[in-house]
């Protein structure tokens, strides 16, 4: 049997495909994992007939390995989402059926050649933060037993953290995309609402529900994220989604003093205090903001009319059959009854009004650094009070589908008595993307692995070069210089002073208003080489800059004195007549300042 | 006393205050004809002495005329709107309250300069398309006092379609800002949700309403909108919003036959016949769309749960007063007792789904060109049926906000017995500026003049030019050269032909790949002039195009034989060692044709 790597991360499974390991044997291995894994992790395994008449036929189409963005790699599925053959519990006997179809994202990943191993465990149809309601037995934090493994997505967290999967999906509407990466050491990557297509999910709040990754890196769960987002016309709910940039020192912002809420977790505190100081040390600006409004919107997702979508979603199944539900969450869907179609408004209002004071906070930051849970409890405290202490884990998760944000929940550290915590970086919708290059970067730093791998080093995720176009000036756009706003006017920004190459001559044009110099370059010249500015701008900056360009210059290719060649100042061959040369200033600057001064002199 | 023009256009009121006329004498003569025009039309009128001191305060900080953009311009308020100091009854005695504050949209109108007349009368509560839901009277059409004026907005549309008001605000939830201006022959201008603050507004379905604008043209409404929009942080559902542009060549979405319903009013469909072959006639592609999601979304509106919103909007009052609301209002309004938060959330369900079907309608199309109303109806007709024949007037308009839209409702000419008639442009999100010269030109070729002057010739709305930036191209980026695909890839457009201005020598660049010329400036040259190409790019495409010419290429500015100065191709003198000048041949494309029959030929 091919000897496994602790953790399935994608690196790991490449390289021994890579060297020439079967996939026929990986899921062996994977097939013996998940039977000596945490009993309550799965509710149905895919068979190993099955698994293995995937591999053949991913064989048949893609016979060699890494062919596909998902190649040979296996993965598990949250059970509130179809997968052809097995059947779909969402965490309740009574409520399930065998689905003849993928969901559209199950499908989109089998494509890329991932390969199916089971069905997870969860918090009953999805309404849980902490993992223990579920008839199906309580999946546990992989690193303590006595401890909850988070929910609602518990088993697919476990699968992850554990070696069993090399991802898992799950679904976040509260923050149970989030929750159990925070309590196993791995990473959960939940998008914004809309770009993945939620076609073959039961829902839980269908207006909010969303589709996630858990993985042992940022890495890992994007590259899924990016195989399953994109337009499904079949989801009412589904977008053309964009992808929103962010600036590369990021303003991170973080809830005042007065905000900060433990719940007496001081260990957890003096963790998420130590994140802060590493995102600093990354090169992010930390920023406080008020988190009212957060809270507010958080808080109504149990407490507001959204507990009518999950009554929504299975009222028929309540009707006849309230008994088979879990008491926890029958109790919570009932408290839908009696809720009033006035009632649904007036929680929109409330919502609104909570978003548009968010956007206020949001005018100071890039994104926000939470804790993913501020608290961790027992199964056994969280049975015996199980609705309070659940609400506790979802103070900084509940507002996010809400106010249609990213997320990337990345570990960060462990407490003194071995648990495992988690920070969470929230963007605008659609920075889904732009978020994961910090988020992996704030995932290393930590140093505490991936899942239970706790000496790994997570992988990068290189930063998306900024869109923006650098440019040479020359002259009376240099920093201080007449022209130098027709730059700032566009958000044009100075990025370095540099030297042009040696072969380039200056010269004082006759005639230009404000004075301009011209550079020529005159191959095999070999002058001082002269001073410039680079700035940059955005491309529709910088088209307008350059069609406001007068006669008789131009932009083409400068090339620097370390080589490179770069968008700048040129003049036509016509504007040399009566021109005076001023190369031996080495730049228009010193030639502009010993004018003035023979002028002062005079 | 001032004579008046018939109507109170802005053109006509500017040029009257241009000549000399007070707005004082103005004031006095909008005065007697409030007091001469349709008793239903005002709930309350300002006083004069009210008007006249709103005078003083104008020319106090603006004593020349027209110097802010609505100098001394006076316009009716509809009487859900707060104006400080007048009662708020929204058609409805009982529920009267007097602000002390003016809504968002007044104050910003009273601060260009606009003066408020009065209160207008409406359909109780916004909730109606008719104008004959008020204990104030029923507001009739300008053109047959045996028809309805078409609402709620009623009041507004009679006083500025009878040259009482120079505009006048409505509001739009169903229609009620558009289906008033066709029954009156004037523009509705209605903005896209969210563009315009709500703050001081009496809501109908607060998740939904809009305040729009009433003028005797395009231009004019626009003009108010301008002034109107922008964010307010105090209204939930104001945005930060951005103008979308619209391609010049219109493809125009009519409903396919088997949705076009029109009541058996033959004259209203033939009407609309002669407004599409009037759209294509200005240079609209008429593309035939499925109208099916766009009707179900519109029927939702009050068979869906959002009656609840008028519920919530007016739940305490109603409790206390049902007895004092308008019988059919009440009935409506009390359709919502009953109705579930699941069922609103169920409602939402369905509008996602016919938005989601409608995205793929929308995909065909730039814009919607549909009847503004189906039918019109006499008041006692609407009287003996108030409800089903009100629903006729929705058909077309009830689906715009649920879906986000612009819309623009302009005059589409008379029936033989005299009854107006209108269209509606309906546009994206944020397609508010652009929508508007197609509207102004499509109201000028109807040929109906502007409310009761319907000889008059409403103003153009000019063209926001396209933000795109012309480039004159000379060698291998020429259609079917080489590089040709740069600029396709680009998304640029071939503008024309042209030639240079006679003073360029063109020449051979040696050792390029492809091949390519220099174009070299020499003042004073006398040669034929080169032919080029002018294509054009968006403003980012351009930057990027730049960013790729290699040395030792450039782009400056090229002079055109029309003398036009246009960014192009130019050349570093560098270049020119080595070049063959090839002028003679007036151009690239036949030097390099010479070449190949030379090659051919050899």
């Amino acid at each position: 049997m091919t000897d496994l790597p602790t953790m399935l991360d994608f690196a790991a499974l490449r390289a021994l495909y890579a060297a020439g390991a079967s996939p026929r044997d990986v899921i062996d291995a994977v097939a013996a994992r998940m039977d000596a894994g945490d009993p309550a992790a799965f509710i149905n395994k895919a068979s190993k007939a099955a698994m293995l008449a995937d591999v053949e036929a991913l064989l048949a189409r893609a016979p060699n390995p890494n062919t596909l963005p998902l190649w040979g790699l296996p993965f598990a599925v949250k059970d509130n989402i179809d997968v052809a053959g097995l059947p779909t519990t969402a965490g309740c006997p009574a409520f399930a059926y065998t689905p003849t179809a993928d969901a559209e994202v199950v499908k989109r990943l089998k494509a890329a050649g991932a390969i199916v191993i089971g069905k997870t465990n969860l918090d009953q149809f999805a309404t849980g933060l902490n993992g223990t309601r579920s008839p199906y037995g309580a999946p546990r934090s992989v690193f303590d037993a006595a401890y909850v493994s988070g929910g609602s997505s518990s088993g697919s967290a476990v699968a992850v953290a554990s070696g069993i999967a090399a991802f898992a999906l799950g679904t976040d509407t509260a923050g149970s995309g989030r929750v159990p990466a925070a309590f196993n050491n791995i990473v959960g990557v939940k998008p914004s609402p809309g770009r993945v297509p939620a076609t073959g999910l039961v829902p839980a709040c269908r207006s909010i529900d969303v589709i996630t990754v858990f993985g042992a890196s940022v890495a890992d769960a994007v590259a899924v994220r990016a195989v399953m987002e994109g337009y499904d016309a079949a989801d009412a709910y589904s977008r053309h989604a964009a992808h929103i940039a962010l600036p590369a020192k990021l303003r991170l912002g973080v809830p005042a003093a007065s905000e900060r809420e433990f719940f007496g977790n001081a260990a957890y505190e003096t963790l998420y205090d130590a994140a802060i100081v590493r995102a600093a040390e990354l090169g992010a600006e930390i920023v406080e903001f008020d988190y009212v409004p957060f809270r507010k919107a958080a808080e109504l997702l149990y407490l507001g009319p959204w507990v009518a979508e999950r009554l929504a979603a299975v009222e028929t199944f309540h009707a006849a059959n309230a008994d088979a539900m879990d008491p926890t969450v029958r109790k919570i869907v009932e408290g839908a009854i009696g809720m009033t179609a006035v009632d649904a408004f007036r929680g929109q209002y409330a919502l609104e009004a909570y978003r548009q004071a968010a956007a206020a906070e949001w005018a100071k930051v890039d994104a926000l650094l939470l804790p993913t849970s501020p608290d961790i409890q027992t199964i056994d405290a969280m049975l015996a009070d199980p609705i309070a202490l659940n609400a506790r884990f979802g103070r900084y998760t509940n507002f996010a589908n809400f106010f249609g944000c990213a997320a990337i929940a990345v570990p960060a550290g462990f407490t003194p008595a071995g648990l495992p915590f988690g920070v969470t970086l929230v963007g605008p919708r659609d920075t889904d993307a732009a978020l994961a290059p910090f988020a992996a970067a704030l995932h290393a730093a930590a140093g505490c692995g991936m899942g239970i791998a706790t000496e790994a080093t997570p992988p990068v995720v290189p930063a998306t070069p900024e869109d923006r176009i650098p440019i040479v000036v020359v002259g009376a756009h240099l920093t201080g210089m007449p022209l130098n706003h027709e730059l700032t006017n566009l958000d044009a920004r100075l990025v370095r002073t540099a030297k042009t190459a040696p072969d380039y001559r200056l010269f004082a044009l006759a005639g230009t208003v404000p004075p301009k110099p011209g550079l020529v370059r005159e191959p095999g010249f070999d002058g001082p080489g002269l001073a410039v500015e680079v700035w940059s701008l955005d491309p529709a900056g910088f088209g307008r800059f350059i069609n406001g360009i007068p006669q008789p210059l131009g932009i083409g290719k400068l090339k620097l004195d370390d080589g490179s060649l770069v968008s700048g100042f040129v003049c036509e061959p016509a504007a040399l007549e009566g021109a005076i040369e001023v190369t031996s200033f080495g730049g228009w600057r010193a030639y502009v300042a010993s004018k003035a001064k023979a002028a002062a002199a005079s």
